[in-house]
Formats: structure tokens, sequence, C-alpha cells
């Protein structure tokens, strides 16, 4: 079997300068579900129709193995859009799956039953079907495409809410927009579609019209859930279906064995993995290629965006990584934010306040208040007090800090890069760090402290 | 058409010292929706029945051209309330609508087709009607009043839950506490309406019997949509109004075509704006006269308030801006706080853990890591390192910093208010400043590092 | 009466090395919630199966007036596990209340229904019932235990999903898992009881049919609101629990008279305590033993812990407080972090990332910005200003510091513990501060400011 995604709709309703496949849900762009969902149901040949800012489409999909198509009139409909890739299935003596590329909702599980339930009706009734159409039943299906069959079950055609007679209206399969199409009677009865009189496109769905009048059988395939049928198109749709994708992945991560508080508001996107035990409290998002590793905790309204958590990390409240390492045992935040590559040892503690900036930071190192590290070689269990800045930029360019391994850099000290200090050195607090300090020493600067007597009271009275 | 809004009522069930229909939702008080949906459906002449605490009501609308009328007993009911607006009305030859106070959902839409209903019918069947009252479906109508009505669809009364016998229970056309009433049937009929035999006070409700038994005609009128109705009678029911009027807000901004993530998380009040093609992360609140300027980007758990946001604008995660302009490609946040009239101009970037209280800062400024602005003027294209705090008090009194554009001012330097630095001055990390910096001169206080010969490791051992 | 909770499952699809009852809702232990519905019921003699991991739970209620079982073979099913219990209720001429651990979700009132459905019964139709099984109506009953009865309304068998025919697939009415057993009856009967085919286990469900055989009354009754009987078998199902709990706490306290913005992002654990006129924004978390006093707010975001807050308290967004105390008109945030015993008096004002640990904190001080107070004894009237650091740690030991009242520390001074600042007395910014400061005095430590003409520019070109 082939596929055919359509993504060549202009998208009007999404108000938006970009195509509306491109928008993305839970980081993704809608098309990659589509496509994920094809590619999970076993097929291989895979053509995207692109029109409308195709060159976007395309570089949206580098990587993947599928064929593009261009619709030459981004105004010349859905029949026009599936022609436009015929090069890809004119000759094919086999079938070809069509789907829209707003369709992301429709789970590889269903693209998979639908073609089980063709060839089990091939089969069993020994007849070539023309056509399977995804369905739905809704109990208020106001607003969708009705699917009107004979009393055998053989679709007689599709028709759009607008054009539905009374009775018509009252029919509660609607359809989903996905097709498995018979090629060789797909290109047949395609070309005998006539532009619609309104708008002068060619409709998909009246295809099918013309294939019960040549006797061709198409059956529907109703979707378990309901849900996949639904299309995106408008932004307030493109967010429901972003709770349901997200529901998805909540519901398999709970039941992996992972504990979610208030789990309707957690985002948690594809590609993140939890490996089990892990505690996610609420408002937490997890983004990118995120692992959280075994027991971790993952503390209210956290964002952790393309890092690697180890096992029994604790992340307080409000704490940011980003495309950062933080090892086995250690504990980051609240209001911390370690980013740029960096790495956090095991059992190290990162506080509040602090920012970790492009820094290996060794293991039971600790800089628990308001400070600034970036830059930076930190070793092993070395404490960075409160109100430290590591100062890597002198206006044109960034310099590197090496602080080694059981040194103790004292409060509000300047650190001025480029410079190493040694393990075992001591920063007297309050200190400006311009030269290095070798192993073992203690460095200070510090002006004397004067007590003016009683002038301390005559400025405040 | 003339409209009373009653907002005399006690709120007992909401335990508050302040009058109910103050209480705010999504921060105007829930009178405030009320006056703009009769307003929006066109009425001019409005009046407002106040009691206890009225003068609290009377300041909540300074400006607002309503009248007040005081109910002398504030438990007198709503009949005595509705009477004591009477002066409006008495001799008025034309319809009252009478809403309360704690009915926010009511659309102004609703109101229109409630008077239009009225026009129809008194033109259609050529007869006047003494009343019109808005009602709901509601599959489960315990606890609402239900309205008992005649085989022609008059209205014979309005009955209580507590005071309906079994078949009035079954009734599940409910009363929605919105009438419309035409003037001298209504004051005919009210002073009819007898004291309640437990509480003593006057129902409104009670005038439909009146009027069914004077031969009077009153029809109902079904909103749409049936949490119209629903009244706040305790905190709980305002949060779900809150909820309701929340969502019809995000629902518009999406359709506008902005992207929404996690809708049910966000908070966007009634006065905000968003140009279009804005992507609103969860959990952000959007308060006040805020705009958002076109492509621009609030991140997760941001909250805004009375601020305008230039165009392609980035706040990052955990922002607060407050009563400040941040111009056209301005990057703030992570953890910043930027407030009171403060300016952030095009493309500067004020990061992480860093306030910016009613300070002036020009184009491509960066100020990124742990950093108070207080009180000051920055040029253009300067740098604010990490740690600088911008003294502006000496214990009695607050002072302004002026620096200049392409300055440097290094990491945890102190610059003394009142002061002034120059362009492309240059002030050394550490640097306490407390006299005018000229510009192109590089300041420096720094006493000289000592280091002591192993005294580190004594200290640490 | 007395009480048998079963809390010996092995919980394996929670996918979790510790016992599945000692999972947290909102804090507590999922036991918790049956034990105090259990004890709220009136029943004062409880024993608590356990088994696997028990001596965890044995912890977990340390101090709660319970005898604890070991069931020996943690797959002896759940006739094993009550039978494990028999000592206590072998030789009782009464009843016994036989409860999940894993049910959090049944109230005190619908076991207190449950015993007065018992006595009413007996009562009134004067004959003994054997037993008594809580039920639940769901329009979709797949997955649970169908309760068969016959047309009298006693209990014929209750029957699995799986080994359900036909027609029992379509009974509404679910096993709740919870029964009251008359004791020498239940002795008789459960020894009856047969080995499961497939799994060898001794199902306490299966007493019923022996029960019905021999002649003995068993009836149903059926809980008010369905949810009760959600039994929680998979993490998913707990998240689901937490919520439904954490709802009907919310309920509660907005009821009491406190508004809650969007309430269903807001977490409020069993032990905390809101005094009224209390405003909770979105996405705030109340954890722990907490009080708030009446007309507090607590911005959006905030998290309180064991803490106390009094009356007119403001806590502005994202602010933390844990183990603290937070006196009347005090204003916390945004972005304030207060923890370890620590205590802010009256009507102060602890800003933006600023840091109070273990320290305690007069009334009206001010500390508004970037700050880091830590081991701290403060008086009233004091100012602290940015960047101010508390330097409490030298390396190996921490020390106190002793602000007095009306005293003036400068922005990014360093206070060195130990040490001791006098009233009156005022720091100058950038001082480092090493030995005492008398009352009144001023303290400067300060090296004088050099500028290098035209150096600055240099270096920036």
């Amino acid at each position: 079997m082939k596929a055919v995604i359509l993504s060549a709709g202009l998208g009007t309703r999404f108000r938006s300068e970009k195509p509306k496949v491109l928008h993305t849900i839970l980081g993704k762009p809608m098309l990659w579900y589509v496509l994920q969902a094809v590619k999970g149901s076993g097929i291989q040949e895979i053509g995207v129709v692109i029109s409308y800012m195709g060159e976007l489409v395309e570089k949206a999909l580098e990587g993947e193995q599928v064929m593009f198509y261009h619709q030459k009139n981004p105004k010349g409909g859905t029949a026009d859009a599936l022609l436009s890739s015929a090069d890809m299935w004119r000759s094919y003596d086999g079938y070809v799956l069509v789907i829209n590329g707003d369709a992301p909702l429709v789970s590889a599980q269903t693209l998979r039953n639908m073609q089980r339930f063709l060839h089990m009706v091939e089969e069993y009734e020994d007849e070539r079907l023309s056509g399977v159409i995804l369905t739905g039943f809704l109990p208020d299906p106001t607003g969708y495409g009705r699917v009107v069959k004979d009393s055998n079950g053989n679709v007689i055609k599709v028709i759009e809410e607008k054009d539905a007679n009374f009775e018509e209206k009252k029919i509660n399969e609607v359809n989903g927009g996905v097709y498995i199409f018979y090629a060789p009677h797909l290109i047949e009865c395609a070309f005998f579609i006539k532009p619609n009189e309104k708008t002068g496109e060619l409709y998909l769905t009246d295809v099918f019209k013309v294939m019960y009048e040549r006797g061709y059988k198409v059956r529907t395939f109703m979707a378990e859930d309901a849900v996949e049928v639904m299309g995106v198109n408008t932004r307030w749709d493109m967010a429901v279906a972003e709770n349901v994708i997200r529901l998805r992945i909540l519901q398999h991560w709970a039941n992996m064995g992972n504990t979610l508080h208030q789990p309707e508001s957690i985002w948690i996107e594809p590609d993140v993995s939890l490996e089990g035990d892990v505690e996610v409290h609420p408002n937490v998002s997890l983004k990118g290629k995120t692992k959280v590793g075994k027991g971790s905790i993952i503390g209210k309204g956290c964002l952790i965006e393309n890092s690697i958590l180890g096992q029994a990390v604790v992340l307080e409240p409000y704490s940011i990584v980003r495309d950062s390492i933080i090892e086995d045992g250690a504990c980051i935040g609240p209001f911390a934010h370690i980013r740029n590559q960096s790495r956090v040892g095991q059992n190290s503690h990162i506080g509040n306040f602090v920012e970790v900036k492009k820094s290996l930071v060794g293991r039971d190192v600790k800089a628990k208040h308001l400070a600034y590290i970036g830059d930076a070689h930190i070793g092993e269990n070395t404490n960075i007090g409160a109100g430290v800045v590591f100062a890597n930029f002198d206006g044109k360019k960034k310099y590197e800090t090496y602080v080694g391994s059981n040194a103790f850099v004292g409060s509000n000290s300047l650190l001025i890069a480029p410079l190493k200090v040694g393990n075992f050195a001591y920063i007297a607090g309050g200190s400006v760090v311009n030269k290095d300090v070798p192993d073992g020493d203690l460095a200070i600067s510090r002006p004397q402290l004067r007590l003016l007597k009683g002038k301390g009271e005559e400025k405040l009275k």
C-alpha cells in the first residue's frame, strides 16, 4: 500500500502566514503526527502534496523518506491535490491511503485496522472494494460531512453539511477524511469529478458518487474513538487536538509506573521518556528529547527541555533546565536555571536564583543562593557562596574559569575570567579575583572597614 | 426600553463583608458584566438598585451612565427592590428589562434576542405582552425556580423549588432571573404581591401569578445556552462563572489567529488584546489593559498586567511585566520582573533574576543575569553585568542614575545614585561607583588581591 | 461494629517498589483516606491486613489506634487476607466492615449511611442480614464486578467481568469493594470458598454465592455518587482519585467564603485551613499544616507548606514559603523564598529574588530585591538593600548575624557572621562588614574610585 498526505490547503481560518500543517502540537508540526501514523501503520511509500509555501513543508520534513508533489493551483480543491500526486499511483495495481495533513488525531492503530478491514472484506465477501472511508459516529454531527449508504452498507455519496437535506443531516456517521482507494478505480473515477458550482474546486469527496454510479463498492470503517476523525480547522481545534494527544501521552507514562499530579496541567512532548517511579508535580513541562531517570522528582512548574536527568534527581519548584545533564541525586532549585550544555554532577546542589550556563559542575558541589556560573569548570565538593559571579565577558569576548575541587568561593566574590582557582583554594567573601589562585591558597581583596561614630544615625534621621 | 439592575441583595452565602456583585470575575466586578450586557443590547437608560454597602457599588460604577436607587429595607425582597426604582418607570409607557446583578453570564446577544422576540410576538400575534421571562432548559433543574405555563404557552406562575409540587418539579424550563415587563402592567400588578409567609419579603417572581390572574400575557424566551441563566450564589458558582467567561474570551482570541497552549490554564481578562499570531504558553495570565503585538511569544507562567508588548517580543517563562512597555523584538526572562512604568527598548534582553523598576532602557541593551535596575535611564547597546545593583535609595530619598550608550557596567558593580555614567564608559567589575564617569572613561575601585600561601587549605581542613 | 482494611495487595499494575496503599494523594497515603472514612463513620476497633512490605505500612500508620494482621501468603487472595484477621472477629457476635485500602474515595458519610441502612432493614424487615455490599450504578460498567440479585433484591453472587455471561454483563450495579458482614455468618461461609481455578487465590467476592446457597441474606447499598466505588488500580486511577478529592476540598473552602480563581488548577491538602475571605489565584499549592489568615491574597503559582500566614498577608506570584510564619499585613514576593522556621514580621516586605532562611525578621522591615538573609535576627523598620548577602558559612561552620532596628544595610554589602549590627547603624553600599557595628555608627569599606581617561572606549572598540 502507498499513501498520499494532502498538505496543500491554505488553512484560511488559521489566519496565519505559515502553512497550517506546520503549526505545532506539543512541539511537533501537526503534519508530523499524520506522517507517524501513516508510517506506523506499515506504509513505506509516502507522497506529500504541497502547494502554498510548500518549501517550508519540505524543509520541515527534511530527512523523512517521502516524495513531494506540487499542486499547481492552490485553489484547485482536494481532488486536484490528490491528482497532483498521480505519478505515484497512476500505474499502480494496488491501494492508496489518502489522508489530510490536518488530521493529527488519527492513530497508526486505526490506519492498520482500516487496512485489515479492507482485506477481510475482500477475503470473506470475495469482492474487490474500490474504497474504504474512515468514519466516526458523532451524537451531534453538526458541521461534518455525512456518509450516505445504501441498505447493503455501500457508500452512495459523501455530502457536506451545507448541501445535505433534512434526512441526510440526521445521519450520525461522519466522514473522517481518511480514505483507502483502489488506485485503478480512483484514477478512472477521479476524472469524472466536476468542479463545484460555487467555488470551482474539485472535491475529492465527490469521487464516491462517481464510484457508486459505476457500480464500484465503497465501505466505511468506523473509528473506535470518534475524536480521531476531528479535523483541525481553527487554532481552537488545534488547542483541543493538542490536549487530546497530550492526554494520550500522559496516560501512557502513568501506566508505565510514573506518578503524575494534576495530570491535566502537565505538558509532556512525544520524544520525552520517563524511566519509572518518576513523580511529576503540577504544571511541569517536559520538552524535546528529555529523559528522566528512575525515582526522580520534578517539582511544580519546572521546565525541562532537551536534557537528561539521572536517577533520584530532585528538581525543586520552578526550575528550568535546557540542553543540559543533571546527574544522579543532584538537587536543583527552586528557581534555578541550568542551560547551554551544562552538566551538574552527582549529589550537587544548585539552589535558588542561581544560573548555570555552559558550565561543567562536578559532584557534591554546592551553589545554593543567587549566583551566576557561566563558562566555568568546577571540580568536586566545592562551595560557591551567595552572590558569586563568574564574570565571563569583558565587553568584547568570553573567557572560561576553572575552579578546582574542595575549594571555597566566599559570598559576593567576583571571579574574573580567564582564571584558575586551585584545589582547596579559599576565596574570602567579597573578593574580586583577577589572577590565578594556586592550590591551597587563600585569596582576599578587602579594603579596611571604617566605623564613623554616630554618622549612621545622622544619615537616617 | 429601560433597564433596572437589582444589586441590593445581601449575598449571605458569599460570607463576605463586601457586596456580592462587587466580587470580581477576571478582574472586573460581577456587576460590570451585567452592565455590559445591558448596554450591549442597546438599552441606554439604566437604573441600579442598591442597598447594603450601596456606596461601594456606586463607587465601582463611577463614570457609568446609570442612575442609582436605594432600597430602604435591604430585606424587603426583590419586588421591593424593583419598586424602589419605580420613579424611573412609573409613568413610562414602555418596557423595562429587569436583571439581577449576579447574572454575569447573560450575553448582550441574548438580551437583544429577548427584545426582538417580544416585538415579534406582538407584531405577529397582535397582542400586547406584559412580560417575557428568560428561561433555560436544564436536564437536571434541581434548585432552580420552575416556570409553569398553560397549554398556550402563557406563564401561569414561577415557583421556587421548595414550594413546587411533584409535577412542577419535573418541569425542565427554569427561571433565568431576567425579565422584560410592560411598565404600566408591572406597576399595576406589583402592588398586589403579598409578603412571603415565612420571610416577609416581597418576591418579584410572584408578580407572574398576579399577571396571569388579571389576564395579562407573559411568555418565556429560552436562552440558547442554558449556562447563561446560572445565577452566582456562592463563591464556587463564581469560580464556575469565571471559567465560563474565560473560555469565551480564549475562544475569541484563538479564532482571531492566536495560538493558545493548554487554553484551560490561561487567564485573559476582558480588556486585553492580542494582535494576531501571538503564541501563548500554559499558565499565562494577561491582565488589565494589556496589548500584545503580532508574533510575540508569551512563555509558560508569565504574568503581564497593564502593559504593552510590541511585535515579536519573546517572554521567556515566569516573567512578570506590570505597567510597562516592551518594544519590538525584545527578550525578557526567564524569571525577570519589569515594573512601574518601565520601558525596555527594541531587541534588548533582560534576563533571569533581573528586576527593572521605573527605568527607561534603550534598544540593544543586555542585562542578562541577577541585577536590580531601579530609577535608571540607560542608553543604547549598553551591557549591564551580572550582580549589578543600581542603588537608588540612601535610607531617606530615591535618586536617579543615567547610563549612556555603548557603555559596559562590569559584574557585581554598584552604581550609587544620583549618578551619570557616560557613553562608551567602562565600569570594571566589582566597582562601587559614587561619582560620575565621563564619556569613554574607565572607572575602577578595586583593592589589591592578596594571596596567602597555604592559608586556604588550613581554613578548610 | 469493627472494621478490617485490606492492604496486603501487591498492586502490580502500579509498577512500584513500595506498597500501593502508601502512594500519596494530596500528600497523604491513599490508606490514610480509607482510615479516616472508617474512623469518621464511628468505628473504633480497626484491623489492617498487611503483607508485602507490611512494615512500611505499619510505619506509615504509626500513632493510629489500629491492629495489624499479617497475611502470610501475599498471593492468597482477598478472602485469605480477610481470614488473616480472623482473631479479631472470630468470636464476635456483631458486624465487621471490610474495605480495601485502595478505595480512597469512599466517604465517612457513605459508610455511616451503609450502617444505618443495615439497621433499618433489620428493624423494619425483622430479619438478620448477613451482609451488605456497597455498590455503584455505572452507565458503562465495563471492567467492574457485577452484583447479581434475585427478584427480592437479595444478592445471588458477585461476578467478575471476565466470568460474566452476556446477560450479567448488562447489569449496571457494580461491586464497590466495601462490605459489612455479620461475623458469625462470615466465618462460617468463608471456609467454603474454593481456590480460583486459574490463580489458586481465594476471592472474598465468592463468599456471597456461599451465603446465598445457605439461605443467608445479603443486600446492596448504592452509593449516591458512583465515583466513590472507584478502586485505584493504576497510577492514572490515582491521579483521577486525587483530582476528585482535591475538588471536594476546593468546594469546601469556596463555600466557607474564600475566593478561588481557576479552582481546577489549585492544590489544597487536607490539613490546610483558610480563615475566610482569602483570595487564591491560579496554580497555587497549599500543603501540609498550612493556615491562611482572613483576607490574605495568595498570588499565582505560590507554594506554601507547613506555614502560618496572618491576616491580610499578600503573597505576590511565584513565592515559596516553607515551615515559616508570615505575620499580618506582610508582603512577600514575587519570586521570594522563605524557609526553615523563618518568621517575617508585620507589614514587612520581602521582595523579588530574596531568600530568607532560618531568620527572624521584625516588623516593617524591607528587603525588596536580590538578597540572601540566612541565620539572621533583624529588628524592626530596618532596610536591607539589593544584593546584600548574610554570609553565614565559613566553609566549616554556620554563624548568626544580628541586625538591630531602624538600621540601613546598603546594597551589595556583605555581612560576615558572626556579627552584630546595632540600631540606627548604617552600612554604606558595597561594604564588607567583618566586625560589629555599634548603634548609630556608619560602617564603610570602600576603595577609592579611579577614573582612567579614555580607557573605557579603548577597551570597548
